[in-house]
This record gives structure tokens, C-alpha cells and sequence, in this order.
């Protein structure tokens, strides 16, 4: 008999991004995205989706360089959270613990093969939306905004990594991750994975990093779940002086409904727009793609990506064009 | 520390419903669903949507009485389904194994405190799609059909249920089901519940029986996803003679854009047109609502709930006017 | 031969409406329906839709009730203009020339049977965007704003009269509007009809006052055109506070996806979320409902219409309880 | 004081298109685009959308290279056709009358200056649905199908010329076509301009014929006016192994949500996925596109256009690869 699944983390709480001029990039998740600021903390600022049910997940601090500060999962118990650390001390890659942070208790953490850094934990603060932002939808934390086209909560991270492979077999073994999509190269090995332990198809996904950096970001990605507000955000980007990079379109991979454009501090954001499709199957054998496949892969309908999308990440490593920033 | 959760079942597998006009049901879930016939043996007929990756999510029986056959579950593992089964035979409800049925392996079945019959098992066959019927979208594993309005996949099950608690709680206890949200009568005992294992807000629901009957199905729900879909087959259903019970609409519970008709085996079927909410909690606090909060609970916007609605059930146990049957 | 069609008429330019709570009522039609002040002058605001092409659409006038201020039509020439007043004062109920208003030139008003007050003009201010407002999107003369879900431009105005053949005969004979769709009682009266000079469907509705006054207005309308927004609206609406009448919902007649909402002024407001469908024929068959084929006129699918909606007009006449007001 | 504009033409009655594969092609316009076969008559099929109120709207007659048969135009009364009949006959491009067609009365053929033929005529046979095709929808000539994703109806044609100007002038002078929208070369000669008599944006675009040809089509195009529909039909496209030539995007020309692909027999087809934007202003100022805005005149977002977009057109010139024929 097969050993047994790890369900020990439930999902993507929160991330932390690097920008080097934090108030332009306030300003575009809050007058484009119609998120909200929950909280600022030194050279940190903490934000939230209307429909996220912690007290922030998006954490964008200052610094010189765009990029990841770090990337937070939830474990599915307080059992399972010691389970996770144990097997990361063995590993060797921990880096320890730490009391908390505005949002939730201690987290404990650690690097990723690739040098990202990531924390897992436990306690949690739940959003308490003041008196005037409550609302009779009692399944929704908070009122919808009246201002930008607002997402409705964080959906998933991108990562670039050197050795992609290597990667995604720490996610698997360390943490539960199930491959859920791949694209191959010619000689199987991973060119990019997309890595779930939800009914999301993913909640992290690993690109090869074009220019063989380390630990960089692609983007990470909130969620609308309607087409129709990517055309919403497009005319909104469009007419502010937002380049968009690509999109509204559709990606046979995930099958998501895509837009992604550059933040002013530089670092890539994608709006997804559709529910996609879900993973409620425990035994799902990994959709591979490959070769002929590849074009309907990358995109089934709509925009194609530009050369830019398979090289620019942050922090920036070469004189790509940064839009927006 | 609390007890750990309970993660030994996936999702809903598959309904069974019994239909007094077995090719009248087929034929409205082909011709106005665009679902296919995957194989039909005896008195039964497989059914599946074309993002349904298992080989079948619908069996209609002939019967005398509409109503339903039995819901089926997958576990998260084999060892998960044997640990089910032990605490399912301790309660004492057990019925007891079936070799497999067409699509699955060995099942054990029981019986659930109100009587409607559920299965769980491991052992599961993958759809393959004749060839004329591939798509280059190895994530899907059918083609989207050109007929109908066609349904993406099983949603969920609403049964009714005598004792409302009593139930939600063998569902809690014997199988790990989590309560997402509860409409709650002023002695604080439950209305309804929607409950699910998955990230979906429901993959089960059950309310109470407003007839004080036992065992009965208030619906069956497969997903489109996108609201337009519900405005298209609502074109199909009202110029085909079926007369719509309630939607388009949006619920507050759940916040599924909904439409329900009655198919014409006399089975209330839902349509879910959009992305609703999910949950990726794992310690989600159960959403209450009672008292004042009731109305948007159950309507959001949109379309009303006729009396019917509270009332309809299979097997019918009243003269309520049966629709499209 | 047939006389030949009147074409001296092209579309619904404007209208002014009373309220009793001007600034409130202009906060309502900014912060939840995304217009913006054009103009101010003595006791009215000038509005418009990011999409409306004209300095103005809406004028709110102060005044201690609500209801009508009037109507504008534009011609479709300057001789065609001439052509229409000569025709009115010959029928003996014109009022006389303006000057002309913000927006426009000199306008000649006169009085519709029920007492309506319309005004037809041809000189016209088109909007020159502020250069903050300018959008690379040449045919949209200002950008999308990012506050509220916004409208993008007038669509038509639904007049309630005492007696509807006698002002549908003289929109047809006085201005060549053509009746599209009509609802008739048993005795083939008109009970409502639908009447428009451009490819809409309808550009002004007549339906008969319940309560049997004379110039009240049922209610304006702005559209949108996806059906998305009237959700997104919705939530808004809800959220702060307000009470949807209906919708959103499908009406058979014009085949629009409606919203019916009473402005904090009293005045309903119809928000129209789809294209419904146009009329090319020069020759279009009046559609007739009567009887058995009035349930779906009313209401295609969706959400039903309140008592209310076939009593409650401006000036309000009778003690309805008007919400948002 | 001006002259009075020109209003003796409706709007764009019906397309004639040639086609080698006569049987395919009538395939792909049923069971893709849910259109229906009207009649057959000698070597031409004729079919119509589901909203299209006259009898037919698109004639497919076999012919050994694709392209243009003619278009047709309804007069908006019988003394309009003949003002313009004595006008084009004024100008000597008449070719003469014709007793009528399957579908409408006397029709009046001349030439384009670019050699389309085109026909104007004001008896017209409106399509009666047989018992089991009618709908409880009045202002719906025939229920919605349940095959394909079906079109509404037809929109507008889009003309190669080898002249641009010279066939723009045509259009405005013989026939009160007035441009709505047009692209500039830098000498301010036309590159293409969407020309209309109703309140379209276009009836009839015009495009110069890159190769120089002269009576060539660039495509047809049927509405859907919902952006869903679009995804939907793209799914049947790709998975039954046709080649989407762009889209789904959106034009800043016409703010069109776009389609393009080639039918069977060669000819290209748009399908039109949103309401775009309407003109109701009868002194409508052209909008002029030129150097740095054209990028977004020609996409507002989403997919590009390749080059064969701007050279592929029928009867087919050169040899570009000609997808799905």
C-alpha cells in the first residue's frame, strides 16, 4: 500500500514584496486593485483583498531592489505545523523561529532550495472590519469597495528558480505539495510546475529563471473570479499610463483567465479572472505538457506573452523594459 | 492542543438519483445540460459533464419514485477509507461492502441517521475520451460539447433531513465534514447547514425536512462558473416548455449564483453559475445566520424562493405541483 | 403609397429631474453609479456618464418634491428641428423657445398630453475632458473613473401617464417615434408601450398611472451593458444600505437585464446591464403582449417586480413606502 | 444653414459569399455558430441567426473561388429606395433592378467603385418560425438553439478596396452613409473608416487592400453581444481543429470585443462578443486615428492581430496560408 498523502498545509496565508518606492505601489494596489491598508508597521505596509478572511496578505516593504521578502503557507493544525518543522530542521534548510508578525503567532522559517524565503504557521488574526465596512454578507469579512476594480482575495505566488526541478521535489517532500500541471523539456525535466495542497490548481508555481538567477519573483496573483473585471482593470490601467504585459487571455495551463502587468515598485502582478478549473481528485496524475502541446499550454485563447514575460522577475538582473515602475 | 481534523475524505464522487421516466432525465441532462451518456447497464444510465475526470458523476435508476439512489465519496487514501469505515461500522450504521459499480472499485456503504444511503471508496476508473472527443487541453478531458448549455462538473448535494443536527453531526464525526456556514432557528438548533471536506463551501448540505419526512433529496448541483451560462440555459429551458422554480439569483449562503429546475424524472436539479466563495481556512469559524440576518442569507439579490422551494422534495410526499415531470 | 416615416428626431438628449434631497441624491448618482459634476449652477448639478458624449445627461433640481423637471430630445437636423416645432404649435402645446442651457442652444419646449414638459434643440456642447480625464480610447470622451460602478451613458426615460394611447399617438405623430412593443389590456387599450425614434428599443416608455395622476415619472435609465455590473452595483447597493426594488432580473419586453433602485431624491433609477436587443427594421411590426403572454413581457426570468413598481412614481401621490429616500 | 443629411437607408439586410465547399461551409455556420438553414435553392443555401428577423441574412452560393457575392441594403420607406436608385443612376454605376430573392421583393444592383456589387431594396419577407421553433420571447423571431454557440444576428461587412477614399465617398454621397470612425495615413488619406446609417458604429468598414486588388471581402460578422459567448465558442473552435485567426480582444476602434476566423470555404468571419459602443449624435465628428494612437485604435487589449490579418482577404490573391479551408 502506497504511504499516505501529507495534508499538512492548508494553503498561501500571505506575501511579502520588496519595493523600492512603497507609496506608488500602495497607491496601485489600492486605487487599481481596491484593496485596503490594514496596517503600517516601520518600512512595512499591510494590505488586504475585501474577501480575505485574515487580517492582511499582502505585505509590501521597503527596499532598494523589487522582489520577494518572503512567502507565508498555513499548516492545517497545530499538530501538523510541528510535523512540517521537524522535517525542515532534518532537511537542514530551517532557519528558526519567529514570535509573529502583524496577522499571526509564531511562524517558523526557512529556505527554499532556491534561496526563497518561507514561513509556515499557526495562530492567526482574522480581519475585524470596523463598523462602517460591515456587511450583511456574513461569509464576506468586509464590505466590496467603491473605488478601483477590486480583487477579491490573494490567489496564488509565481516563482523563479535556478533548478526547477530540484524545487519542486522540496515542495513535494518538505511540505505536502502535489504537482498539479509541467511543462517539459525535451528531456523531461521540469520547466515550469504548477504545485497545489488546495483545490487550486495552484498555489505556487516554479519557472525556470531564464537568466539562472536564484530565489527571484515571477509574480505573485489576486483573484476576481469574473471576466468581465479584467476588462474592468484594463480600462482603469490603460487610461492611468499602466502598460499592461499581457492579457486579458487565457492559458491552457491552470486554464486561467490572465492579465498581468508590472507594479510601480517593479514587481509583477497577475489578475486572474475566471474560476479556472479546481483539483478535488487525491490521486491526480500531473497533466504534462510537452513539445506540439506547448502553444495551447502557454495560451488557449486571447493575448500572447511577450519575450518579457519569460525573462523579467525581481529583483531585476538585466536591462529588460520595466513598465510602470 | 485541540484534536487533529479529520482529512480521510476528498469530495462527492458521484449521485444516484431515481427517475419514473429514465429517458426523459437522460434527455434533459443531454440535450439541456449537455452532459453525455458514458454507459448504461441494467435499469441505470452513466452520466458525466465534460470536466467531470472521472468516468462518470451521475447515475438515474428507474424507479417507481424519483428520488436518490445513493451519494458517493472519495477518500483521501486507502489507509484514510479503511480508518472511515472502522469508525462508520463502530457507529453501527454500516451496511457493508460492494464489489465496485461501473467507474469504481470495492465500496463500503451505510446508511446516514436520516436513511439516505452513501458509499466511500478509493478505487477509481479516469474517463477516456474517444478520440474524436480529446482536446488539446490535456486538463480537460473532454471536449466541450456542441449542444446544450453544457455543465463543467458535479457541484454538490442538498439532501432533507428529518433532525437536521443529528445528521450534520454524523457527518461531522464519522467523516470529517467541516460546517461552513448554518441558518439557525431562535433555539439555536439548525435549519441547514452546508458542509463540505473540499475547499467548496458545500459539497453536502442538508436541511430540514419541512414535511417531517425521512431520507428525502432536495437537489443535485453541477457548476458552470460563469453567471452567463445560467442566462443561457434559462433561454433553453422557458422555450423548451420546463418552467424555472427560482433563479438567476444570487444566495448570501454560499454566494452561488443559482438556478433550479425540476428535471422530468421529478429530481430538483441546481444549476451554480459562478465562482461563489471558498474556503481555504482550516479553522474556518462557521458562518451563523439567524434572526434579521435570514432574508439576505437566502437571497442575496435577484430572483425569489417560491413556498415550493421549502417544501419539494423526492420521493414527493405531498401534492405540491411538480414542474417538468 | 405609404406616407414616409418622420426622421426629424434622433435620441433622448437629456433629462432633469426634481429632488427634494439635491446633494444627496448627486452623491448617490457619483459615489454608487460613478458620474461626475459637470456643471453647477443656481439649484442644479449637471451629470453625466463617463460615456455620454454631450457636456450633460442629467440635470438634478432642487425642489420640494420629486419627479420630472422635463425631457430633451435632439433633432436630427437643424431643418428637421423646424420642421417638429411647426408641427407642435400647430397641434396648439408648445410652450415657446429658450435660449438654451449649459450643454446647449436654443430648445423649444412644449408639453406632452399628460403634461410631461420636452424640449427638443440641435446646437449642442460636446464634453472636452479635463487633461487628467483625456483616455487614448478616442471615441470615449473621458476615462473610466475608478470610484463607484459606473454607468457608461443615458439610455431612456419611462414616463407614467393617465392616459397612455393619447401620448404614444403623440410622440408617433407630433415627433415620429415608433412603437416598438406594447402591452394591451382585454379591450386592446395600451396598459404600457415602448417607443423609440433611434435603433433602441426604446428611447421614452409610457405606462399607464395606476393611481391615475398626470406627469409623473416612473423612472430614468443608465446602462451599462455587461451584465456583471448590475451585480457588482447590487453589492454596492446593499452594502450601503440602500434597497434594490428588483433585479437583477430579465424582462421579456425590450429583452433588458434591469435594476430598479429609488435615488436618495425619491426618483427610481433603472440600470440596464445588457444590449437587450435593437430594431433595424424601418418597418417594425409593433410587438403586441395581451394576456396568457403578459408573465413572461414582465419578467423573462430572474427577479420578480414588487406591487410597488406599478404604483410608486415622482411626484409621489400616495404613501408608498419609498426606501432609500 | 447645412444640408439635411441623407436617411433613406436602414441598415445592412443580408451578405452574399462565395464558397468552393458549400456543404462545409453550412456546417461550420451551423453547428458553430448555431445558425440555421432557411432555404436551398439552385447553388446557394440560405441561413439565418436566431434574433435575425427576416427570412434569411446569409446566402452561400458555390462558386470556385470565396469572396463577395453582394450585400444588401433595406431603404428606410419605398420613396426613399427610389431617391437613392435615381441617385446612382445619376452616377452611372447602376447595374438595374432584379424581381426580388428568396427572402425580399424588387431590388435595385449597381457597383461599388471598387466593384462590390450591392443591392438596395424595400420588400422584405420576415421569417415565421414553424410551431415547435417558436418562443413565448415576442420580440424573438425563433427560439435559441441548442447546437453551437449561436449568433444573434448579423452585424456588418467589411470591404477590401483598392481606393479607400474614393469607395468612402461613394458610401457617403450615394447612399447617407456617414463615417463614424476612421485611420489615417500621415497624409491624411484613409487607411480604412467604419462607415454607418444606423446606430452602429459600422454597417460597412472599408479597409485598403493591401495587394492592390480591387472587390475583395475582408470578412462578415455575426453578434453575439456578450463577451462569455466568445470564450465559448472558442473552446468549439480549438477542439474541433480550427484555427482562430485573433482574439478574443478588443478594438479601440469600435470598441469591439473580436473573433476572427476562416470559414470552410475561405472566407474570414468576425464574431462580435460585446455591445461595443452606439452613436445616437446625428452630427457625429469622425474620430481620426493617426501615428502614436494607432496601436490602441487597432488593439485596446488582449490578443494582436497577425499579419495576415491586414492581407488575407477573398477571392485569396496570394498565397498566404489559409487556415480552416
Amino acid at each position: 500500500m502506497t504511504k499516505e498523502p501529507i495534508l499538512d498545509v492548508a494553503h498561501l496565508a500571505h506575501v511579502e514584496i520588496h519595493s523600492p518606492k512603497v507609496e506608488a505601489s500602495v497607491a496601485f494596489f489600492k486605487d487599481i486593485m481596491g484593496m485596503s491598508v490594514a496596517h503600517r508597521e516601520g518600512k512595512s505596509v499591510y494590505m488586504r483583498a475585501y474577501e480575505d478572511h485574515y487580517h492582511n496578505t499582502l505585505i509590501i516593504t521597503e527596499n532598494e531592489e523589487a522582489g520577494l521578502g518572503h512567502l507565508a503557507l498555513r499548516a492545517t493544525s497545530p499538530q501538523a505545523l510541528e510535523r512540517r518543522v521537524a522535517a525542515i530542521e532534518e532537511m537542514g534548510c530551517g532557519i528558526g523561529w519567529i514570535d509573529g508578525d502583524i496577522g499571526h503567532g509564531p511562524a517558523y522559517q526557512f529556505h527554499s532550495p532556491d534561496g526563497h524565503k518561507v514561513e509556515i504557521f499557526w495562530d492567526v488574526e482574522y480581519y475585524k472590519a470596523p463598523e462602517e465596512e460591515k456587511t450583511p454578507l456574513l461569509n464576506r469579512p468586509q464590505r466590496r469597495p467603491n473605488y478601483g476594480v477590486p480583487v477579491r482575495r490573494l490567489d496564488h505566488i509565481n516563482l523563479l528558480a535556478k533548478e526547477t526541478n530540484k524545487n519542486v521535489e522540496f515542495y513535494e517532500e518538505a511540505l505536502g505539495f502535489k504537482v498539479r500541471e509541467r511543462i517539459l523539456a525535451e528531456d523531461d525535466s521540469d520547466i515550469a510546475a504548477w504545485l497545489s495542497v488546495s483545490n487550486l490548481v495552484h498555489d505556487i508555481a516554479i519557472m525556470g529563471d531564464a537568466l539562472g538567477e536564484e530565489g527571484r519573483l515571477h509574480h505573485i496573483c489576486y483573484w476576481y473570479g469574473f471576466p468581465q473585471h479584467l476588462s474592468d482593470v484594463a480600462d482603469l490601467l490603460i487610461e492611468r499610463g499602466y502598460e499592461i504585459e499581457a492579457g486579458p487571455g487565457k492559458h491552457g495551463v491552470t486554464q486561467a483567465c490572465f492579465l498581468y502587468v508590472v507594479e510601480p515598485g517593479g514587481n509583477r502582478v497577475e489578475l486572474f479572472g475566471d474560476p479556472g478549473y479546481q483539483i478535488f481528485d487525491p490521486d491526480w496524475k500531473t497533466v504534462e505538457w510537452k513539445g506540439k502541446d506547448l502553444e495551447k499550454a502557454i495560451i488557449w485563447h486571447g493575448s500572447n506573452l511577450p519575450q518579457e514575460f519569460f525573462e523579467y522577475g525581481t529583483p531585476v538582473k538585466r536591462k529588460t523594459p520595466v513598465k510602470n515602475s
